[in-house]
C-alpha cells in the first residue's frame, strides 16, 4: 500500500534553497531525465525532439514560443543550468527534486511556477500522487514530471497534427497542460467509483470477511485524492483571481472551465467519501442484524431443548419405585410415557407460542 | 440503481471544446432532437411551432423575443448551426453534448450561459439528475434539455393561455424557466420524504433485514440531490449578484423568490439527511435492545436448566449403594426423590430471584 | 407526529404570485380570517375592535397609526383588498396563503415584509410551527396569522392598558411584535430541555425499549427548530444590517435585544443537540455493557456446568465392569463416588479460579 | 446535576425593560446585595468601604475614578438608583435581574456594558456558570455579581497594597476585571482535565458500569462551557475591534493578552472534547473487544462438550445387545470404554486444532 | 503519558506582568540558562561564544547584528536583565517563564516577539512540546528555549561554515529560525505515520486487546499537534500579512515556503486524523465480523448437538416395555439402535441443508 507520507524532507535547519544530490537509486527507478523541446515558428508547431540539457534555449520576450517537456529526475546540475536559462528559482528547483510537495502557485516577478499532482493508479500498488512542476517564462513553457508517467502524449500528438486550439501563447499553452493534467483524475475517480459500487453491491448482498479491507482501501485513496485536490482547486482559484493578468480575457475563460472540472472531481470526491461512510453504517447494521439471527436461532434452540433434556435427564434417574412410592411412579404407569411426551411437546408449543408472541420469527 | 458518476469525460489531453460525436445509441435513447420555437410578437406569444434546426432564427437585438426548446439530443452539426444563429459558445455546446455537469452559470459577452439539473425519480430506477441548457442572448432564449422528458408543457400551455405573468422579455422568460426547473425539486422531495417517514415507522416498529437497504438508498438519493442542490444555489445567488444588470429590477424580486426557493429544498435536504443518521441511530439501538433482549432470555434458560440438568445427570449414574456406602445413598432413601426436587427447585427459585434482584425481568 | 415537509408547492411551472384558492377544509380547519384593527391617536392607543375586510384603513404617510391583526386564513379576494389597501406585494400574498416558508426579510419600495415561525408544542401532536407575517408599511403595520393560536394577546392587553414601551411608532411597533416571536422560543425550549432531562435520567437508570424513540422525538424536533432557527436570526440580522434606514437608532438598539435573545435561543438548541448524541452514546456503551455482563453470566454458567454434566453423563454410560476390566471400575470402588464428587469440585474450582483470574468478577 | 437551561425568561409578550420584582427565596438564597466602593484619589487608591445603595456617587467626568462591586441580588429599586447615579441603560438592568444571559458587550454613547460569566466548579453540584456583569462609565467601573461568589478579592487585595499594574484608569480597571474573570475558567479547565485523565486511566485499564457516566458528565459540562466560552471570545474580540477607542494603545496590548488567554482556553475545551469522543471509541472497543473474548470462550467451552456429552448420552441410552446385534456392541467389547475415550480424546483434539488454526488462542 | 493541559497559569486575580519565581526543582530539571552569543561583523558570522547574562550586549539600530541563543529556564532577574539591554516586553518575559503559551505574534513597536512549539517524540514519554520564544529587535534576534533541547545546533553550524543563505539581516535571521522550527515537525510526523502504519497493519491482520490503546495514543498525540499547528499556521500568516513592513520582499518569497511547509504539515496531520478515523471504524467491523464468525459455530454447534442430545436422552429414560406397551418398544426392536440413529443422522443433515440455505457456511 502507498504511504500516506513520504519522506522527502531534509533534516531540520538544512540550508533552505539546498539542492538534494539525486540519489542512484532514483535514477535507476525514474531513468535519467529525457528533454523534448516544441518550438513555435511562424503561427505553427514544429517537430519535436529529444535534445540534451545544454541544448535548453534562452527565455527571451522576442523569442518564439518554447515548451520543454521534461520526463524524469534531473540532476542538480541539469536543473541549475535550467534555473539560468529560463529563470526558475532556486526555491522550484529545490522543490522539483524533492517532490512531494503540496499543489501550490508561486510567482517570481514574470514567471509563474505551478505545482500540481497527477494522480495514477495501479493494479498492484493502488492509487499514486505524481508532482507535476509547470513554469510559465515570458516565451517558454517549462513541464517537469520527476517522477511518473508522461501524462502529455496526447497534447504532442495534437500540437503536432494542429487539431483544436493552437495553445499559440504561452498562457494558452499553460492551460492546456493544465486542462490535461486535471483531467487525468477523472479515470482515478471512475476507477474508484466502479470499485465502490462492486464493495456497495457485496455489502448489500453478502460481506464477507474481506469487504471492509477493500472499503478501508477506498477511504484511504480518497482521503490521499481529498489531500491534493483542495490545493489544486485553490491553485486554479489563485491563478484566476491573484494572476489574472497574466492571462488573455478568453485565456481566462477556458481556465474558468478547468476550475470547473476540478471543483467537479472535488465534488465527487465528497459524495464518495459520504458514500463510504454510508456503506459502513449498512455493514455494521447488517452484521448487527445477522447477530441477532443468530442469536435468536440460539436461544430458541437452547429454550426449546433445555427443558426437554432436562426432563429426559429426570427420568433417567436411578431412583425407582419400590423403594419410595414418591420415585417416579410415573415409570410404571401404562400411560406414563406417552404422558411425559405429552408434557415435553406442550411445553415445547408453549414456548413455541410465546417466541410467536415475541415476534421472533 | 443510478450510478453517482457517469462517464461523461473525454480522455485527459482531449483538445478543450472538441464536440464528441452522437453515439447511435444515444439516439436511439433520446430520440433525435425536437425544436420547438416560440415567438413573441405585438405584445402577445404566438402558436408555437416544431421546426426543423434549419429554420433556427438569428439573433438581434431588434427582432422580436424567441423561446427555442430543444427536447433530445442534438447532432454537433446541429449544435455549431445553432451556435452560429444565436452565439451559443462552443464551450457550452460541449457541454450540452457531454451532459452531466455541475450546474453553473457563465457569461459570455452579453449572452449569458446556465446548467442546471432537472430531478427526477422513477419508480424502477431511483432518482434521476437530467442536465437543462438555458442560453439567453440579445432576443432569443434557448433551452435544451437533451436528456430526460420535457420540464416545460406547463409553461408552454400557460404562455399560449396568456395566463400568469406575460414573461414577455428574455430576463423575464428566463427567470420562468430557471422558476420552473427549480420547482421540479418539490415532488422529488417530497417522494424522498414520504419514503423517509415509511421507514421511520418501519424502524420504530418492526425493522426487518431490508429496512437499512431503503435507509441506504434513500441516503444515496439524499447525497445526489445534495450535490446538485449547492451548485444549483450558487448559481441563482451568481446571478442576482454578479449579473444583476441583466436582469430588471422587478424580474430581480422574482429571482430573489426562486433563489429563496432553493434555499428551502437545500434546508430540507439538510433536514433529511440529519434525519437519516437519527434513524439510523435508532435502528442501531434497537438492534442492540433486542440483542440484550434475546441474550437474557438466553441467559436466564441456560442458567436455570444446566444445573437442573447436571443434578439429573448426577443421580443417573451408574454408581451403586452396596458397593460404597458414599454412592448415592438417597436413591434409596424414602423422601429421596422429593428431596431431589426440593433441591432443584429451590435452586431454580434461587436463580430467578437473583434475575430479579439484577433487573434481568 | 409532524410531518417535517408539509406539501405547500405549487405544481412546478404554476405561473407565480398565482393566489391559490383556500380550501374549504382549510377554513373549517382554522376558521374565516378575523381582523382586529388598533389605532393610535393623539399619542395613545385607542380601543381596538374587530372589523371586516371591507373596513381595512389606506396606508398613507400622514394618516394615524395602524395596526392590523389577521387571525385565520384569509380568501384570496381579502388578501388582494389588502394588498390594495395597504401595499402588500402579491408574492407576499401568495406566501401567506401557501404557508410554510422559509423565514425571510423582503423589501418592497418603503415596505418591509418579514416572515417568522411561532413555535408551539402541543401534548399530542409535538412540535408545530406556524408561520407568522409582519408588514410594515408608511403607517400601518399588519401582522398575518393564517394558522395556529394568536400570538399577540399580551401585546394587546399592554398597549390598551399604556404598560411599558408605547411602540407608539410602525418600526417600534414592529420590533414589539418580532420581540414576542421570538420569546415564544423559550417556552417550547423550556419544554424539550425537560423531557432531554427526564429522558437522560432514564437513561443513566434504567432505559426501557421506549426510551431511544422518545429521544429520536427530541432529535426530530431539535431539527425542525433548527431549520427554523437559523434563518430567523439570519432575518434578524438583516434588519439590523441591511434595512437599518427604517429603524431609529434607540429601536435598534432594542432591534439588537432580540437578535441576542435569538442568538442564545439558537446557542440552547445546538447545545441540545450534542447532549441528544452524548446520550445516544451512552445508551449505546450501557446496552453494550449490559450485553457483555449477560455474556459474562452465560459463559460462566456454561463453562461451569457443561464439563460437569459431561463427567456425570460419562458414569452414566452402560459399560459395566465385568465385560472389560477397564470399563469404569471406579464405579465398584469405595471411594468412588467421593472421588468423582471430588474432581468435578475440583474442576469448577479451577474454572472460578480462572475466571477470578481473567477479572471476570 | 446543573440544568442546561435556567427558566430566566418573562412569558413572551413582556414589555421589554420590564424589571422583574426579585423574589423573596432568591433574597434568602443569595443576600441583598451588598455595595463595596473604591475611590482613586491622587494618584492611589483609597481603603475600600461597604456601604448602601443610596450612598453610590454620581458619575462625572472630571470626578475621580469610582470602582462600585455590588455583590448579591440587588432589588429593582436599587437598580433604577444605579442606573440614575451612574447612567446604566434599563436594557442592561433587566439583564442583571434575570441573569442567565448570553456574554455580550452592549455600548451605550459613552458608556459600555459587557456581560460575562465566571464558571464554578463545585464537588456537589458539578459545574456552575454565574453572570458577571461590567459597567464601565464616564470615570466609574460597576462589577454586579447577583450570584455566585466574588470573584475579585485577590484583585482588591492587590489595590490596596498597590502591587502590580495600578489600574488607574477606567479602561486599565476594566481590563484588570476582565483578566481575573476569564482567569477563573483555568481551575475548572483543569478540574476538568483531571477527572478526564482519571476517567481515562480507568477507561484503558478496567472500565466499570459508571465509567461512562463520569465520561458523560464531563462531556456535559465541556458542551456548558464552550456554550459559554464562544461569545466570550467574541466579547473579546468585539472590545478590541469595534471599541478600540475606548481603550487606550497600552491598555489594548494588555487585552490581547486576555484575549490569547480566552482563545488557549476555548483549544483546550476543543481538546478536551475530542478526547472525550477518543475516549469513548475506546470503551466501545475494549466493549466489543471483551464480548468477543466472552464468546469465544463459550464457542470453545460449548464445541468442545456439547459432542462428548452427547457421545456420553448415546452409551446411556437403554439399548441393549442381545435383543439385536446393532445395538452398541462395543459396550461388551473388552476395549469398548477405551475406545469411546479415544474417540472422545481425538474429536476434542481435533476441535482445538480447528480453534488453533482460525487463530482463537 | 504526557498530559495535555499543563498548569503554567497563575491564579485568577494576579497581577499581569509578574514574574513567577522560578522554582528550584525547576532549575533541577532544566540547569540554568546559558546563553550563547553570535555576531555579524563585516559580512561575516564571528565566531559563538557562551557568555554571561551580564554581557548581553544592547540593541541599536547602527549596531552589528546579535543573534543570542539563550538555553534553559532564565531566572526573572536574567529575564530583566535581557528586556532592558534588548527591549524585551514585560508581557513576553510572563510568557517565557510561564511556558505552555498558544503560538502567537505580537508586535512592540518596532520588536517583533513570535512564539512556537518545537515538537519533540521521545520513546518513553511520548510527545512533548516545548516553547520556543522568538524576539527580533532592532538588530538583535534573541531566541529562548527555556524547556527541551537545542533547536538550532545545525543552524549554529552552517552560520559559521557560512552554507546556504547568510541569514545577515535580522528579518533573514528570524526566518531561517522559524524555518528550523517548523520543520522539526516532519521527524515527529514520520514517527506517527510509522507508527500508524504499524496499527493499520495489526488492525487489518490479527488486532490484539492493546492495538486500541496503541490507536489511542495516536489520536492523543495528533490532537496535541493539532492544537499547536493550527495557531502556528495562523502565526505565520500573519507574519505575512499584518507584518509584512518588517521583512524585505525576498524573504517574505523565502517566508511563504516556511508557511507552505506548515500548511503541509497541517494537511497531514489532517489525514492521518482521517486515517484514524477510518481505522477505528475496521477496528470496530472486524470486531463484529469476528463476533458473528464465533456466534454462527456456537449456534451450528448448539442446533446440531442439542436435539441429539435430547434423543439420546429420551432412550436413557428409565421408562421399560413390559410395564407399558408405548414405553419405547423400539429398544427391544432388531433395527431399533440403526433406526434411531438414522433419525438422528437425518436430524444433523436436515439442520446441516438449513444453514446452508440460510448462507452460514
Amino acid at each position: 500500500m502507498t504511504r500516506l507520507f513520504q519522506k522527502h524532507y531534509h533534516p531540520a535547519g538544512t540550508a533552505p534553497g539546498t539542492l538534494r544530490e539525486v540519489s542512484l537509486e532514483q535514477v535507476a527507478l525514474h531513468g535519467p531525465a529525457t528533454y523534448c523541446l516544441a518550438r513555435r515558428d511562424g503561427g505553427r508547431w514544429g517537430k519535436m525532439d529529444d535534445i540534451v540539457a545544454e541544448a535548453i534555449p534562452h527565455d527571451s520576450a522576442d523569442g518564439p514560443l518554447y515548451w520543454l517537456h521534461v520526463q524524469g529526475m534531473p540532476t542538480p546540475g541539469e536543473l541549475e543550468l535550467l534555473g539560468e536559462r529560463v529563470g526558475l528559482h532556486p526555491l522550484a528547483q529545490e522543490d522539483i527534486l524533492n517532490g512531494g510537495q503540496r499543489p501550490k502557485v508561486e510567482r517570481f516577478d514574470a514567471s509563474l511556477v505551478v505545482i500540481m499532482g497527477i494522480p495514477d493508479i495501479d493494479e498492484t500498488e493502488g492509487l499514486k500522487l505524481y508532482q507535476l512542476t509547470l513554469f510559465m517564462g515570458l516565451n517558454t513553457v517549462v513541464s517537469v514530471m520527476a517522477e511518473g508517467m508522461d501524462p502529455f502524449p496526447e497534447v504532442r500528438r495534437r500540437l503536432q497534427e494542429r487539431g483544436g486550439r493552437a495553445l499559440g501563447e504561452p498562457d494558452d499553452l499553460l492551460y492546456g497542460l493544465l486542462d490535461t493534467a486535471v483531467d487525468h483524475a477523472f479515470p482515478v475517480l471512475d476507477s474508484v467509483g466502479e470499485r465502490l459500487e462492486e464493495v456497495e453491491t457485496e455489502i448489500l448482498d453478502c460481506p464477507t470477511g474481506t469487504t471492509l479491507e477493500r472499503l478501508h482501501g477506498l477511504k484511504r485513496e480518497l482521503i490521499m485524492l481529498r489531500r491534493y485536490l483542495w490545493p489544486t482547486r485553490e491553485v486554479l482559484n489563485q491563478l484566476l483571481r491573484d494572476h489574472a493578468d497574466l492571462f488573455t480575457p478568453d485565456t481566462r475563460m477556458w481556465m474558468r472551465d478547468v476550475y470547473d472540472h476540478a471543483v467537479q472531481i472535488m465534488d465527487l470526491v465528497e459524495s464518495y467519501r459520504e458514500m463510504t461512510a454510508s456503506l459502513l453504517d449498512v455493514y455494521l447494521s447488517s452484521m448487527s442484524h445477522r447477530l441477532n439471527a443468530s442469536m435468536r436461532t440460539l436461544t430458541i434452540i437452547a429454550t426449546l431443548f433445555m427443558p426437554l433434556t432436562f426432563i429426559a435427564g429426570v427420568y433417567g434417574m436411578n431412583f425407582s419405585h419400590p423403594t419410595s412410592p414418591f420415585a417416579m411412579p410415573e415409570l410404571n404407569w401404562y400411560w406414563g410415557y406417552p404422558m411425559v411426551w405429552g408434557v415435553m411437546i406442550l411445553a415445547a408449543l408453549g414456548m413455541i407460542w410465546m417466541f410467536r408472541r415475541m415476534k421472533w420469527f
